[in-house]
């Protein structure tokens, strides 16, 4: 019985080949491992010796040679293989335990190309997916995290094939994730990340209960472990229809910095938000927006939630909770309330990753493109188009406005007023219907829109949004303008002294 | 000069390998490669020759040797490598043509387990991503589509780095793709599905002009080939949104078999539908729906477009029509319109493919799950709770609205007539507001709603939309069910005389 180790993260790999030793395993080892273990007084064969060929190259050529991989590689039930196998001297080889250069680690550390591509495993992958191959016969490690459970199932004679089974998906997964974080590494660096191939590869979070309906399975996934370490559960369990909806509503939240904004998410648009003085202000003037459909909504505060915020939540059923921090006297408030859910992500403020590329499915593919942002100075660069100009103050809530509506599905409308939404019209083929919807919702509110400001995420093609606008006494609009009919939009403006703006950046979702 | 050809895919080898004879290189090759190179006397040099190594295990074992590797891996700007690759009889081996064992085709074959695990090539990936690492030095193939260009270079000193290193990338993409297809196919077989990692990998089709806005920059991928093959361009240039509307419009004009339907799409949710008895008919109801919306549309027919379609599709400006066949009168009418698009997808019927899996993005990763679909029996199978029942034309009309609003975004509601859809709401928080929103459109159209059937992808909350509802006349409707106030939506449908059906099942969709 020979176990081959040859591990770039050493961690573990001292204890683990101790165990080995124990079980009767001779242990088979190269470079760094090997030294690693000769230090710690632990006997091993160099797989120089073992192969009668020597490293190199400076390591690039090791363990890519017919006695490593004929031992990991013939079939153990095959009479012809034994024989061959015998007569070239060729160990059993059951057991590998490799990991790979940190290609990763680098190029998150160091631009230099030769460093880059020195740190692409050769030898590594190799052996990974050989053992894999031969998983009938053979056990492949690939983590450290998996040395304790392997020693114990070697102790207690559970290494069975169900287990090695197992091992061989992980281990091709391992490698998989390793040439897709090359090839989009490349594509990235010489392609602007538009390749002739591109690879989205995400580990399991969990599974959630179901997908967007009970009859779906479903399941996320994360590219680094924002979800698994940052992203933390205290109430309840969170469906694959609360990721997406936690997904729009953090985004919302957190995208005006540090200031106590909320936002409430019904079917992954918000229903409510506000950026008053304090979070409880802007809670209770977010849940205003639209108070019917805050009901079972999902709440994303960019702030500490503390027991008087609470209560106020407490006054209705929300769903779903997220907040960088719930302090003690909330939670013990909350768990009163058997159905909401609790999430927090962040420290003192909401946090969620920023991709630079989004992706979309369409059947048989999917659609990959840049992210879309507002930049910093969009709304401040926005051009008065109209004679009337935006006091400072409708500035404020212009800015508010636009923000908001770069993340609600097209066609939209948003209306704020005092830096709270007061009207938000998605969602909708046309975008004076979306208009309409969201006035008659904000009168059926018992909201007064006068004063309010209008941001639309792309053009008006027609003056038809702005009479509308005019009627419930909007002061000023902003939109990115470059419709044909633009002359006819600022005309309307004028004749009803609204201001416009045009920023010259349509912000189409989806 | 050494050329390394070792490939499964045999197309194209005795033309590329007298090519590189010509050129002076002299070949290495293997096993089937070998045979089939000397049946065409082609003089090359058996691998096993060469490293005085036989070939193992029925070939499990033949070109993981240090002297392939070496003569792949060594430096060339390195004195000590030189000096110990003569040393060691290592031959410069500066082109590397591999293609890999064809696992895709085997898992779409068989599901013989042995057979698929033995086409799992373990010597070919290392030569390639060998041979990738060392591109400054070494050509990589992997596709024998670019034997032609290859050749061609080599002719005329065209073999740059830059071109190595785009053969690199590509390289690495190919052992991606590779391991992804391993690593998802084990999850499948093992895991539903659903495994500790979820890899999306996809070849270009092309980069679209933009993203979802023109600052953001864009290109579309597929999984298999519908896209490059099976989806044509006939006028125009698809654009990222395009495709993800299309995507709509052809699953949903598809989704009742070889049936004349048309499908009218904005922003992702379609604003007219109409199954009728011929596509014409179907045009000119659909649009009714709302004609306004439908200015600057995606149409999908489900049907061969005629000059007397395209005469009326010619009527207002849409902006992208995809069918499985367009005349060549209506073509050559549709010429005359400078802004409309031309797609065409499948034979005498609408085709796209059907995923199984469907996923999202959110920031840090993403959600995947399986594919909805309404089964074939739901409507059929769902169950009358009122006292009136639905007729037979109703409940052709309530099949129709069903189905469509399982393709409309969350919250929904689907009003249709005499197999047209007569008004649709979409996409709103609020599912009243949707129901509100979608009957004061029909109303500006002119459309009478009397007698029309009207289903919901999820159930009713409240009454309030069956009072909606009776307003205009609806005689029938279809929901999933499940409120904690069904009693009380029964019986408000009771009160009115409606029709009342409940599937039991939700279609969510956001």
């Amino acid at each position: 019985m020979t176990a081959l180790l040859s591990v770039s993260d050493k961690s573990g790999i001292v204890e683990f080949a101790k165990g080995l030793l124990n079980l009767g395993y001779e242990i088979l080892s190269t470079g760094g491992t090997l030294k690693v273990l000769q230090e710690n007084n632990i006997q091993a064969l160099d797989v120089a010796k073992y192969t009668q060929s020597p490293e190199m190259f400076d390591g690039r050529v090791k363990t890519l040679h017919p006695k490593i991989h004929g031992g990991i590689l013939y079939r153990r039930e095959n009479a012809e293989d034994r024989v061959k196998a015998q007569e070239f001297g060729i160990r059993d080889i059951s057991l590998v335990c490799v990991n790979l250069y940190p290609f990763k680690a680098t190029i998150e550390r160091t631009e230099d190309f030769g460093e880059i591509i020195e740190n692409i495993d050769i030898g590594g992958p190799s052996m990974v997916r050989a053992a894999a191959k031969n998983f009938e016969s053979v056990l492949i490690l690939t983590n450290p995290a998996d040395y304790n459970e392997v020693l114990m199932r070697l102790q207690n004679n559970q290494n069975t094939l169900e287990f090695r089974q197992k091992m061989m998906i992980k281990a091709y997964e391992h490698t998989a994730h390793y040439d897709c974080t090359i090839a989009n590494y490349m594509n990235k660096r010489f392609n602007d990340g538009f390749g002739e191939s591109h690879f989205i590869a995400g580990k399991l979070v969990a599974p959630t209960r179901y997908g967007e309906n009970p009859h779906q399975k479903g399941a996320y996934y994360e590219f680094k472990d924002f979800y698994s370490k940052t992203f933390q559960t205290l109430k309840g369990e969170v469906s694959f229809n609360n990721l997406t909806d936690i997904n729009s509503a953090v985004k919302i939240a957190s995208s005006f910095g540090k200031r106590p904004c909320v936002c409430i998410i019904k079917h992954a648009n918000p229903c409510g938000f506000a950026l008053k003085d304090t979070l409880i202000e802007s809670y209770i003037q977010a849940l205003k927006c639209d108070s019917i459909s805050a009901f079972g909504g999902v709440v994303a505060v960019n702030g500490i939630v503390d027991l008087e915020l609470a209560q106020e939540i407490n006054k209705i059923f929300i769903e779903v909770l997220v907040a960088p921090q719930i302090t003690q006297e909330a939670l013990a408030l909350f768990e009163t309330k058997k159905k909401i859910k609790l999430f927090v992500c962040g420290g003192d403020y909401l946090e969620i990753p920023k991709d630079t590329q989004d992706f979309k499915h369409i059947e048989g593919g999917f659609v990959l493109q840049d992210s879309d942002s507002i930049t910093e100075n969009e709304v401040k660069n926005a051009k008065c188009v109209s004679k009337t100009q935006a006091s400072e103050s409708q500035i404020q809530d212009l800015e508010i406005a636009y923000k908001v509506a770069s993340f609600v599905k097209s066609n939209c409308v948003v209306y704020v007023k005092n830096s709270a939404m007061v009207a938000v019209g998605m969602g909708m083929t046309s975008r004076v219907d979306a208009a309409k919807a969201a006035i008659k919702k904000a009168q059926e509110m018992g909201l007064d829109l006068r004063g309010c400001v209008l941001a639309s995420e792309a053009f008006f093609p027609f003056k038809d949004s702005i009479e509308e606008a005019h009627k419930v006494g909007v002061s000023a609009i902003i939109e990115p303008g470059g419709s044909i009919r633009d002359e006819e939009v600022v005309e309307c403006a004028n004749t009803y002294g609204i201001a416009l703006y045009f920023t010259g950046k349509r912000h189409f979702l989806h």
